[in-house]
């Protein structure tokens, strides 16, 4: 039901983005989306670029009197570092970018490719995100990320609910729920930005109060886990995607590997465990949606990997832009909005989608069902 | 360009699936597709079903002649064990399965959900994969799939060449590259078996050939890597996808996670080291595109999990339906095709898709472009 | 939310399609399926093809025990005129065929492209639409279509109900409502076979009972009329669609145009003219949907027109095949189970789309609240 | 391959739309886009919102240094009359209007429908079509509009080059060819102006120099003709497509309904009539593509209809705002950019599509091919 499309680069004047699909009726807390902004921004490792933006959106249109009106959503964001003109031109593809990539396939130079590939246009991913998370909650949902490793330090992952993960992160400044992993995790980044290096980690997201039936078991396209891995593997450094347990389901049982089936009058259907990460046969099935995922580290680095000059064909050191050391925190909070956004869309598309107040009629009357 | 819709149940008369989008004039070796279905079926770890079928499909239309003619291809597997209306309905849904979700999902029984949901209707997918394949053959690529895993057997995997792959797993019961390992997996699968269990695993795919520019940075959407994530983790029983190093990238700091670029004149832009698993910034970077896949255990049990009788609302034991043991040997092989449908897909978006003829041109005068 | 793909040429063994997309719970009636391939192979004008084969479907897949599963229907038709590997190619294009531009795109022969672009493929979008159209009767909607023009014998159309034109087509050999006018069509069509020509016409759908809501006026891709254009547009021989009064509404003032809207606690609003087709703002409006198309004469002609030989560049007559005289009483047919098509997806959208049970409830809480 | 989505409502601070899918290197001529623009804000009929606005755009993304770089391209047009959250709510519907339709559907009021279903977006829509005119253009393509009839009033329009067209409007204040037509069309615009009424027409677009073979015989959601009947219908007030001759087809045979075939070295294969409008088979077929699209009269009236008070439920004259009397030759410049956008869209998806300069090479290579 939800699709959208982006617009804009790093350096451009102006990001934007138009969402089409939600329904009418839903207040938009235009603070919560700038908080989330805020926060996109935040996390320890970032680099300068960070310190010149602060990130607010402009509504362009699908919003009357503070609500939506089922008309598409646009958004506006302005860049205070607005250059792009002035960038100059660069022929030495950075390792592990999409410089080398996009000159080829598109013919032309690399500041054309970089401009669009920069993770600057998640803000706008984000944005997007963020408002189907007010959708969500609307329903009773909740989203969390938080972040369990960095480089080599990772943290021990005790079982909370999405409430306490989000309270927890509050005061790690790698958006982390243990204190101590939270400190080793900056430790590496100062180590790697001593080194003039970057590092990686994974982040989980958390989503809970999803009913059951989103996504489906019938069509491979509509399937809500794929439809996850699409959107969180096409983020920026995102190399891998696991759904619950993930990789550790592949060295295990049947009899370890699965969540036994309780029922009670006041709960319906439900498990006490959590491996399907809330997903089975492509649906959700009541418990929280948990999804882990791998950053591979920041693709440029102040002391710079081998390259080719493109236009001597000659090897060279790749080109260095200001960048990061670590987006590992930045990219929980994307992650966690691309996953709300899938949810979103696979609510949608379950319960029919042209108001809120639709909407919760038809959810009711479900849930009802489910239940008897 | 390409999609597909398949039909068809697990115990229903037919299955059939309709490929849309593949050029004209691409020569039809079925046999080829019909090899790939025999290889599906076998893999030690299989049950009782795929003694009694011998997957072969029948051309429903869009080849005339031997050959693509550009229009929707149709093909027609028929099931000897075709018994669906005589198939008892079951009440105790089996954890780990669609049983549970698509019953109360679509309001009906649960046998004619996992008769939807089971993974015989990927038969009709390895069919449109491997067409696919032939596509990626005819313009030079190849393709290969190996298991890693099985349980807690790990296979320790040196670099290889696509063509070694295909060569060394030809003599492993479960389609790995070490006859050591190969036989630890054998063991895991009988204990397993003894046990009345199931076990999980992973599988690698690897694509060679595959020429830089495939996807885009440019929208999320056509990302290469996030196009293949979708297909992959779309895939029953699949809990986790991983390009090149994957989760292994989130250990590291950048200077040892990225390809550094090298180049010759007869070899144009290529990398030495291949941790990106073939894709930066979305896009195919010419070297070969190596995914990860984990697969859960198999759901159904033979000494079964607790579960909820749904009519009586009571504790049971989930229901049992004859199975495998382990589909991980199998599910490399589906794997494989899903990634080739990716990527033949990938391949069509680029250079314009009608006839193998004009992208044959298209193809060659983009690749004089990209050695310039 | 409804898609679906058609396989299968016209002198191929098989036709089949998948529909992907359809609820659960639906019974699936295939005497009514059949019958709609009855009358789209009836009508006058029809050749000597249509005495050969007698088109019925067999069940691949999405049914069990005669009701749908919310899978996706596969359908298969057996041609019994199958001979395609021994029709000869053709090299002389017949003007009006897709022969010439199908055999330049694909580069290939005309053999290849006319047994695709063949009206038989028709048969699989009629058996597509009337599954449709059996869903939009479980919902209380009523679908006729009927022949106002055949040539230069139009047919006077009074104002009637689906139902009446039902009834009054039912003995007319063009599925036209009034005796007079299809005596002058039959003659029409008449001194078209004896002059060795073909000739065109016009006919009209009429759906009743459409909710209000269908598509949107929000975003241009989902209005309803656009999608009901597109569908009809790309059927064999149309070349016009017009939604309501269609063309004449270019011919007057607006105080003439629009249909004036009316009350009543039982009815909710309504109409009492109904100008608009059923649409307004690109959303049905609770009146009957009405669609006017028109069909080019068929282009094979028995006394052929000038063309060009593709192997000598010469000037030649066209190639002629077995054709009909006139397919606008089957296009009727044919027309009216796309828009049926049409209405049902966008029914679906509306209503969210697992079960009929669920749609009946989601339906019904929505009419409540339009009527408040 | 492109697509598109606007947002923005008719008096809210800005329009802004994203279209993606365009290669790189398309030189961006700003002026020809805002040109574009002033026309759709001309043309006899207009009203007084036009003398508010000047509709220029700016751009958001996409563009760098003057060129296309293959990134979705972002455009924002500023509203001067900016007042939404002063625009009143309004409770009796417009007859013809999407206000009773979309308060049902979206159950808000009406001043939330009116301001999205208002034609105001389609600046946003002319905007995208003429970037795609600049793609048609630099692969020498040239498009023009004129309108055909205004209410009772209608032009005889002798056979015209599509130079000739945009050259013979230029001084008609209805954007029709015929001086003397171009006056009785604008009487009739007086006439309905002062019976505070309005009226509705006809125009036709042809674009030339389109190859032979943009979209397909083999699917139907591919056909040419049907993705330009979706595209004009979707326009407000659009209640008729015609191809070519359109609706005159269905009152003639055979022998007089198609376009001959010719061949000479020079020219290749072509036709000396084009009643198929540019289109064989849902191809082009290398003849101009000839679309005539009927409007229906404006659904606001000075003068309003009958209509019910939603609140009371009570008979009442419909809700009047600010209107245009005719917006046929507005509409004329929105249909041909709509329908340079489906051509464009065929282009790039014929000949692959990331560069201006690849997709020269391709098409010259299949031009060749087509001579051959």
């Amino acid at each position: 039901m939800l699709s959208y499309i982006t617009t804009g680069e790093s350096h451009g004047k102006h990001l934007a983005v138009i969402l089409q699909g939600m329904p009418s009726g839903l207040p938009m807390d235009l603070n919560y989306v700038n908080e989330a902004l805020r926060c996109r921004q935040s996390g320890y490792g970032r680099g300068g670029r960070q310190k010149i933006e602060k990130d607010t959106v402009e509504i362009l249109g699908g919003i009357i009197k503070g609500k939506t009106t089922g008309a598409p959503i646009g958004l506006l964001l302005t860049n205070r570092d607005f250059k792009i003109d002035r960038m100059p031109e660069l022929t030495r593809p950075r390792p592990g970018h999409a410089d080398l990539v996009g000159a080829l396939k598109y013919e032309q130079g690399i500041r054309a490719v970089l401009e669009r590939s920069s993770a600057r246009e998640t803000a706008m991913r984000v944005a997007v995100g963020s408002i189907c998370e007010l959708l969500l909650k609307e329903f009773g949902m909740d989203v969390a990320s938080h972040v369990v490793r960095i480089g080599p330090a990772g943290a021990k992952v005790p079982d909370m609910s999405v409430a306490e993960i989000r309270r927890k992160i509050r005061n790690s400044p790698v958006y982390c729920v243990s204190p101590k992993a939270s400190k080793e995790m900056v430790s590496v980044i100062d180590k790697a930005r001593r080194n003039k290096d970057s590092v990686g980690g994974q982040f989980e997201v958390c989503i809970s109060g999803v009913p059951i039936g989103l996504g489906t078991h019938v069509h491979h396209e509509r399937k809500l886990d794929g439809r996850i891995a699409q959107h969180v593997m096409s983020m920026q450094s995102v190399k891998a995607v696991e759904i619950g347990a993930g990789t550790r389901l592949g060295e295990v049982f049947g009899s370890e590997a699965h969540d036994e089936i309780f029922y009670t009058k006041k709960l319906g259907y439900y498990h006490k465990t959590n491996r399907a990460g809330g997903i089975e046969g492509g649906t959700s099935n009541g418990s929280d949606i948990v999804v882990r995922v791998t950053m591979k580290p920041i693709s440029t680095l102040a002391r710079p990997l081998a390259s080719v000059d493109m236009k001597t064909k000659r090897v060279a050191k790749a080109d260095f832009e200001r960048s990061d050391t670590c987006a590992v925190p930045a990219g929980s909070l994307i992650g966690r909005t691309l996953v709300s956004y899938v949810i979103a869309d696979g609510f949608l598309e379950k319960f029919g989608g042209d108001s809120v107040s639709e909407i919760r009629r038809n959810l009711r009357s479900y849930l009802k069902q489910c239940h008897a």
